[in-house]
């Protein structure tokens, strides 16, 4: 696997507006982007930091991934997401490696990035998010 | 404040030896330099990802931050770690916004930094370093 630097970290939030109040009028970073991701159940805000996103991320469904996440844990990091390239030859890498896969075959995440998500059991406790930009 | 890059994210593991077997083998990142901090009471071990570093933590004590976390919530990110100019003048400034601080004053971190800490009570849920590398 070849990882050129970390895409984004994933954290999830009670609300969206509370949190980017905070990243912007405390840590000074600036929102460029909010975004809704409905397949995972969430609204997303983005800001850069360096390479590195800031992924802020609001349930919009109790039921979904991310609300599930927030009433077990509260708020907190909720991934880490590596940028690589050869997605799918990477998978296929790592599973031959014991890693479990969350999804088998890369699929369109935010930002129109192919993803996929490899499990916190054997990841030692990360939920990990591989991304790969083929549109650059 | 001024923040120009993620310095790194620190993630809570059991053993040392079984993560920096899975960040080479299987991410492909390199270990450069395992460090204890006695202060803190773990060992640390640091990979270059871009920009950022993974530092990992095992805990030498279970009464310890580190042990406690892992405890607690098992392996993990712990925190994340943005890299910030005028660390003293920041730590005033976001305390009167609100923000409370582990640290009142930087203190001296992993490989020479100066740091300090904010409460994840008061951060949307992140436990928050700042780092001001000033040997640069």
């Amino acid at each position: 696997m070849k990882i050129t630097h970390i895409e984004h970290i994933g954290i999830a939030v009670k609300s969206l507006e509370e949190s980017i109040a905070y990243y912007e009028g405390v840590l000074g970073l600036k929102c460029y982007a909010v975004e809704e991701v409905k397949e995972q159940r969430v609204k997303t805000a983005f800001f850069m930091v360096g390479q590195t996103k800031i992924e802020l991320l609001e349930s919009t469904d109790p039921e979904g991934p991310v609300g599930k996440f927030v009433e077990k844990k509260g708020e907190g990091v909720h991934h880490v997401a590596f940028a690589t390239t050869g997605l799918e030859e990477t998978l296929a890498e790592v599973e031959g490696k014991g890693v479990m896969l969350i999804d088998k075959k890369p699929r369109k995440g935010a930002e129109g990035l192919d993803i996929a998500f490899l499990h916190p059991k054997s990841t030692h406790g990360v939920l990990t998010e591989l991304c790969e930009n083929k549109n650059k």
